[in-house]
Formats: structure tokens, sequence, C-alpha cells
């Protein structure tokens, strides 16, 4: 309900088929303080979009230029020429895809939009990259305590994630197949050389990571189990202490006394972090970070970006 | 190990990495009483089999002439042509596909290898057709009941089934991705239009069948809950006593007089039959099937025609 | 918010803990129109209730002479006591236990709250049975029908149901472990003699019905698959006809030309109804009704019943 | 089959019920070179114990005298007591619990069976500890890297290990339900404080080990990804290279050049290992060790430590 009588905002989505793309139109049709001017779909043209009232279009028939931020839920690689088509058109931009994340080559005149630690940054920005799903979880929990000097750096990081298979897209393939999957758990990516490492090292230069992603049996979320080697005298309580001063009061990351799960994060944009002492081992202290890599991850993100650059109420609409 | 210092039969997979062939090969290797001598694929010639010391050939290096029996798995359409190549070798021919099961229209000169109520026809076969998943249960059911005259043909036999995913076979599909299936469940196929029914009402002529098919969230195993209308004084005891006449002692169908589960026969070659009352309607009996789709009703079902053909101990190599 | 600077009504939880307090706590959480007073449990008193700022209490401790309505979560079999407290204590009662429902010989002085069909009568009444699960999905579908002569009433309906397993409850039981239920489905209460049968035929006490309930592996959610024996002449268009004219414009209850499916309701409070002929057997329409048990089956049809008793918009806080 | 005449030794399980229990007959039952003579449980005596013609008995009703080996599948601490009994009347005893394994203080007197790496000190043994499911994969991991010195000791070794469900055990906790469990992923036993933890130092105990269990939503299988500190110059073509001279040419352990995957292991009693270098972080390299908690992490070591002592063929029955 529009309350004010002040015309709303419009968005459109490109790729509005995808997990990502579905999950966005799902968080705006409950936000209420924007319209949804479009959706596209390159197979599923005519089909109703989920919005109320609303079919999908092939992305040529995108009205570009009647709305305020476009959203890019496309495949990767085809972020670069609708990007430019969309600011041309006048329109502000949030990419979802990886095409202008940091490392990408291409993110000059993008402000990475971490939403939580990079505010200023994104609400007078026209060009948004938001962040990948894994480094979302792993800056938001490392850049605190990296900033704060508590990690050792001279040791590696051991990121330990593991994500559901709505992380890997709804293009067919074998190895998504639900006999392949259900009863499975694997590494993939072993050799440190996962795509998203460039994002991640972007934000944290300082540290030596090494990221091991393993596929879960589950839709949706990420877990992600991180080693942190720490300075003396470190602890789990100064990990969390340093946390609670970064995020405050926020409700998009939370901090336990406890462990987080995936449970408790599904189908919500929050993420929840945790730290643990090891005994017999006081150089090491086990962080977790718990997030819905389709909410917080991805389209949660991406509206929490959209809500500071249009100056609304920064959670507005997020499932926390 | 071959005690008897006999030269082993020989027998070939066309088509051995899809969900079937896979099976098929599975069953075969603790076997002990056959050689495999070749297994193809189009898509990974060259890759290991599965068989130790055989690597995938493509179907146009299958040595056809040098096997007793081949087994076509193949992709539904493409048996047709690759069964004449293989009998004009010298081979029998166990077919896995639908193309000449009853309803094909090509089913002459073939012996349909439902082998539990079709051995004798089976032995000497040279061309058998492996019969499908779903009528497996269903004609195992009813065709005892069928011709003992329990049934009353002037209602509808109502087949509620229930499949795991791999019945749909391994080519990736959206719909089958494990985001997509795990915790859903739906029916499809609605309107008494599914394939396997011609083949059904070849096998059960007399009855009126209404076959309702569902997918289930799981990797294997199908179910069958069957609401039989009975003549008048027949009862769940009565249809157990039938069943029991027709499948006498084989391991391969049992007759329990509890209700059959899918979890106890997934991974296994056999299918098993429970029968109950009905308070307050006396003139149905529900009848339970359980059987593992790629065991008993896919490649344990070519085995045991095999053994048959090949005049070896029917249940050799089966998982009972 | 509470615009109109109206006291908020008032309610409370007795059994806040099983999988239908939880529900119903979900739901009161985001409505805006009530405020819960407490929430009760006997095994956690002290621990958050996830409600902000309120703590779990125990029943004795629970003011029942502060709230306007009363929810009752608790094992069946305790409600009878704690029903005749709350109203001794001024409060009215939505009794989510199977206590009170139609067979229970308890049934005298309360209103069903089939809420969908019985808005008039919840309206005004101070005890309130809510229907269980699989009673309301089969008289949603079904009583329409019945109600304008529909079905042939000498044959049976048979009522193939699965249900996820939080239908079981929250008690821990081995046949409840994941290790059992992954991977299994069974049919259970074979016989006709499942406990909500009395329920169903006190709202359908002309048709002969032959209720089949199944275990699925799937955490939540109810899907019916109904076979109607029709009167000569009704086919699928006159079933959703009748549907669309006994439930109008509401959100609550929906018919699709489609298919309904498990996915497209869990975490909704809404029921879908679908409906299909057979071919070659125009006797008997298929239809499918789908919903999340905890939802419509439970918590949400028990908002549903207090938004009517309170006077709000029925459908206010519910997921639709 | 027993073709040399000779009578086949004799065994016994004690607690026949749990999972272990249950996958140890499961095997028992395809060895062929053993007769099982009894078969307990203290709440089902009476009910078929899953061999043919054998049905399960109270624990005080087993014949303890009359056989070789008796197998000890009871709830930790339970086994103490059984083990004196079974030894009293002249049996050898495999304790599956954890009731006499390193660090329970009563290792004493008792070979720990750790088959793959102890086979000279079990072939003899009367008493031996088979060892737990977790310590199996990590000593078969890491013992012989850290006996070539190839592991860099100052530096901890983090295990990030994930266990399906069926490792908790069968007795019903709400923690274990499958609504609880299907969606989730979670770290437990955190600050490296695992039972497990005892039981590995005693074989590695030059390393500084930080072990981190997480719950995986599959019924079987673990797989520990683990992150290894190697000495300048080490790499994973060391590291296997060490393994395969470890192990030489046992099924029951094997080394790929690929990634293992729980897929590939559930269902079996070997396990895999693999390794990879990490780019960028030539200190560490990965280590993964894939075997299902059931088979090789329990009654599948225990069979080959029944044939050890038995002096039978070591993987007999065994499903490598």
């Amino acid at each position: 309900m529009n309350m004010n009588n002040m015309p709303l905002a419009r968005v459109g989505v490109l790729g509005a088929t995808g997990y990502t793309g579905l999950e966005l139109l799902r968080i705006l049709g409950r936000h209420g303080g924007v319209e949804v001017a479009f959706a596209t779909s390159e197979g599923s043209a005519g089909a109703p979009s989920g919005v109320p009232g609303l079919s999908l279009v092939v992305g040529q028939d995108a009205p570009l230029d009647e709305v305020d931020v476009v959203f890019l839920c496309l495949p990767h690689g085809e972020a670069v020429a609708w990007a430019r088509r969309s600011a041309d058109a006048g329109a502000r931009v949030v990419d979802l895809t990886a095409d202008h994340r940091p490392g990408s080559g291409r993110e000059a005149g993008w402000v990475y939009g971490l939403a939580d630690l990079a505010a200023d940054a994104v609400a007078p920005a026209r060009l948004v990259a938001n962040p990948g799903c894994y480094p979302t979880g792993v800056q938001l929990a490392l850049e605190p305590l990296a900033h704060a000097d508590l990690v050792d750096t001279a040791n590696p990081v051991v990121v330990n994630a593991a994500s559901g298979v709505t992380g890997a897209g709804r293009t067919p393939k074998r190895e998504l197949l639900f006999a392949e999957v259900a009863g499975d758990y694997r590494a993939y990516a072993t050799g440190n050389g996962h795509r998203h490492l460039l994002e991640m090292r972007a934000g944290l230069p300082e540290l030596r990571l090494l990221f091991q992603p393993h596929l879960l049996p589950v839709a949706r979320g990420i877990l992600e189990t991180i080693y942190v080697p720490v300075r003396a005298g470190v602890d789990a309580a100064a990990v969390r202490a340093c946390w609670r001063t970064a995020f405050g009061s926020t409700h998009t990351v939370t901090v336990t006394d406890g462990v987080p799960t995936l449970a408790e994060v599904v189908h919500t944009d929050r993420l929840v972090l945790g730290a643990s002492d090891n005994a017999g081992i006081p150089d090491v202290v086990t962080a977790v970070a718990s997030f819905d890599n389709l909410g917080k991850g991805a389209a949660g993100q991406a509206i929490h970006n959209m809500n500071l650059m249009l100056g609304l109420d920064p959670t507005r609409g997020l499932r926390l």
C-alpha cells in the first residue's frame, strides 16, 4: 500500500525464470514500495510472471526507459550488453551476474554491492554489482576480522563451504538431476580454483584464502565453516564482539552465541554468524556463516541494494 | 567362477550409461554365469564400463556376432534397428525399451517377457520384449486375480501409482532437477492417457483400468496402490491365496500379510504384494505392489529373462 | 501496525513447540492485527517463544483470562480440560486437536471450523473445532460436489492421500527418523480405518468413502488424489464449475485448469483443486487437492477462523 | 555353500536391531563362510532376525559358548559386561561400541582393529575393538602420511567431516526426525571436543588435530575433507604415492586421481582417498576420504576383522 500517494519507483527484471529471478520477483511481490514494470524470459514470453497482471516478455520488448532500476538475472556473460542498454536508457542497474564483479576485468565504474558493509557507496551508485553467493558469506565473516587485525595473515584461512544445488542454476545438467544429487555429497572445484576466489580476494587482499566448496543434497542454503588462524590472544568471544561492532543492530546479519544452521536461514534474507574456540588448538577460531544462497546470497542482497539506491528503508521487503 | 569348465555365455549391452544400462551391468557384475563382451555408449566411448577390464565402445563397434544375448537399453525408438541388426548377427535379444511391447504395433514375433508368468514362452524365444516398469506391477498384481475371476469387471480398477525419478531416465530435463523434485509430489499424465496403458491392457483385456501415476521425491522405486473392485464374497485373504497359488515359492514375487513398502524393495529384483479389506467398503480390496523400477521393473526382469533363455537358474544374479 | 488506535485483540497459544504451534506463531508473527499474550510449553518454559519479547511459560502460568482467543495445539486428548478452563476464563477457543471434532463424542456445543464453507457459523462461535488436515482437503473437494448432486453415491469414492511427515507430529518415534523415511513411501492405516474418517463422514454422510493415506518423504504437504464416481454426464469441467461457484473469489481455495502440485502450496495457507476426465472411464472424474498440512491443514485455517471470530479480514495474515 | 565339508565357523550378534547390527547381518547374509548362531534384541525377541530361519532372542538366551566370534553392537556402555561374558564362554569378541577403544580407559588387552593397517595384530587377537566411523577415515588418510613424515606437525590438521544421520544411531530423538534433518546441514560438537578425538589422537599422536563434524541430510555415508599442512615440497602426488604404498592392491582402501564422492561408496565396505594441491597455498594439500559409516565405518570393518581372525580371505563377504 502506497500511503503517501507518491508514485512508486518502478523496476524491471531481465531474466525472470531462473532461480535468482524467481526469488527476486517473490521478494518484490511482498515489498510494497516498488512496482514491477516488466519481467523477461526468452523462452517463456507470454506466460505469467508470478506478479499479478504481468506477463513475461522477451528482452527486446522490455521498456528499459520506463524504470528506475533494472535487475540483471541473466546467464553469466550476457549482462554486459544489457547493462549498457539499461544505463543508456536512463535506468540504474543491479547486476546479479558475475559480469561486473571484482576480478571480472569489467568492474571499473561499478560499485560492489556488499550491502551490509558498503551502504554509503551503494546509495548514490548507478551501477551496482551484486556479490556472488559464496563471497557474501566469506567477506561478511572475514572483513571485520581482517580490518580489526585479528587474523594471522601468515597462515591459510580455510573456508570449507557447502551449498544447495540451486547455486548451480536452473539449466538442466545431468549432475544436477535429483537421482544424482539425492544421497550424495561431494567436493568440487578442488585445487583452490573456484571462480569466486578473485571476488573474495578483492575484499580480503591480506588473507591467504583456501576455498573448498561442496555440493549438498538440499535445494537451498550455504553454510561456510571457516577455520580462522587468529593472532595470539584472540578467541571466539573477541571474534563475536568484532562482528557485533561491525554489524550493529542490523537484522540482515546477526551474531549468535550458538551454532548457525542451514534450517534457520533458508527462505530468509539474513546471514547468521557464529564462532567457537577449539580445545587444544588456540591458534584457530572456527567461524560459521549460514544464509540462503538465493536470498541473502543473491536476490535478498539485491533488494537490499535497491532499497539503499532508492532511499527506502534498507530492509524493506526482506525476510528477516 | 565357472566350475564346470563350460564356456560362459556371452552378452552385450547396447546403451550402458543410462540408469537401466548401469543397473543391468551392476547385476551382470554379480551374476557369475555370463561374460560381458561389450557395453556401448555413443557419448562416452573409451571410458570404463564398470565391468573390470571393459571399456565402452560406440554401437557400431559392438561385436554383435560374438554374443549369445544382446540387451537393448537404448532411448525409446532406437531399438527397432538395433534389434534387427542383433538378430541378423545371430544374437538373441532382450529389448528393455518400449519399442516391441504390446501396443507398439511392432510386437509381432516378439515374446512379452513378463518373466514370472511367461517362463515357458520366454525360454525358447529369440526376441523378448522386457515389460515396462509400471505394467510389471499392475500385471503381476492383477493377472492372477482376473484369471481366477475375482474381479468385478463392470467397475473401474483404480491404479494409483507413484514412482521415483529414475523412471523418467537420465537425460537432463528441468523438471527432474533436484531443486524441482525435492519436497514435491505430483500427479502427471492425468486423463488416463499414460503410454504404458496399452501394454497393461494387452495383459488385462477384461478390466477397466484407470491408471494415474505420480512423481515421488525419491531416486528409485515404484509403489502401486490398486483399488480392486471384487466380486461378492471376495476378500483380501482370497486375493492373497490367489497370488500364492500363482507365484508359488518363487522369490521374485512375494506375498506379505502386511503392507509392502518402498524401502524394503529398492536395490532388489523382487516385487512384494499385499492386500487389505476396507471397513464399510466390502466391494473393494486394496492391493499394494512395491518394487524397484530399475531392478524388478527393468534390469532385474531382463536378467530373469536372460536366465530363462540360457537355461540357467531363473534367479541367478538377482538380489532377492 | 494498529492504525486505528484500537486495542489489539489478544490471543494465547497452548502448546507452542509442536509443529502446529510453531506454525501458528509464525503466522501470528506476520498478522499484525493481534497480540500474542502467551505461548506455553511444559518442557521448554523460559525459552524464547519465537515472538519477540515473549518467553514460553508452562500452561498453569498462562493468563487465560487476559485473552480473547486461546488456540489449543496440545497432544490429542489434553484439549478437553484446557478448553473448559479457557472458556471458564472467558476466552473463545480454537481447538486444533481432534478432541472436539465430529465423531469425537464431545462435539456438542462446538462449531466445526471448516472456514471456507462455515464462515457464518464460525463468526459468532465461542468454541471452534479446527478441522483435521486430511478432512480439510477431502471435504473442500467433495462437499460442493455432493451438495450439487454430481456424485454417484452408489459407488465408493476412493481418496488416495499422501502426506509429509510433520502430519505425524514432533514426538520422536523410530518410524519418523530421517534414515527411516528418506527414500521410502508407504501406505499406512490400511483397511479404511483412519481416525479421520468419522470426521470426513460427518461432512459427507451421503458418500461411500474409501480413504487410504500414504507417508511421503517430505517434511510438509498433503496431496489427495480423489477418484470421484460421477453421475452420468458429469465431467471435469462440471466439477471445476461447481467448485468455482462454491468458493467464489476467495484466495484460500483456488481452482486450476491444470494439475495441483505439492511444491506450489507448501508454506502457504491455500488449497488448490484440480480435476481431470479419464479416457475410457467416463464414470470417474479424478480430483486433486493439494495444501500444506501445517498451513491450510492446521494453523492457516485456525487463523482464518480467528479472523472470522474477531471480525477481521478473513484472510489477514495468511500466506496466499 | 561350504564346498570343503568343513564345519563353518559360528558367530553371534548381540544387538541386532540398531543400524550397525542390521548392517552386520546384511553382510553376514552374503558372506557364505560363517553361520549366524544367534542375534539378540531386548525389545523384539521372537521377531525374524533377517537371517532365514533365525528368530531374535534376548541377550540372556544367547548361546555364547557355542560360537567362535561374538559381535557387540550394543549401546555404548553396555559392551563391557557382555564382552567379559562372551570371553568367559570361550568366544572371541569384536566390539563395535566405543567401550574398549583407545581413550576409553578400558583398552588394555584389546587390539585396535583398524583392519587395513593392523592385520597382523588382529589375526591372533581374542578381543578386538572395532574403530569408530570418523576415526576410520581420519586414521587411514593420515597415518601413512604421518609415518612417512610428510605432515608439518607444527600446524593444525583441519578435519572437516560430514556424516549421514545413521551415524547418530536408531534411538528416536527429535533432532533426528525427518522433518528436522531434511533441508538442513549443520556443524555440531563444535569446540574440538568430539568423543572420537581421543581415539584419533591415539593413532596420530604427533598431529595437532582439529576435528569438526557436520550432520548431512542423507541416511548414510561420511566424507571427510582434510586440510593437511605439508612439509615443504610435499604435494598431492606425493600424498597419493604414499597412500598407494601403504595400502598396496587391497580393495578395501582405494586411491583415486579424482575426487571421492559419497555416492560411490554408500552401501559398500571400501574407503576412497583423493588428494589435491591448492593454487597459491602450497603448504596445504587437501585430502578427501569417503566411505559408508555403516559399511567400512562399522560393520564392513568388523567383518574384515572377523575374516582376519578366522583365517579367511580378508575381504570375503565385503561389498567392494
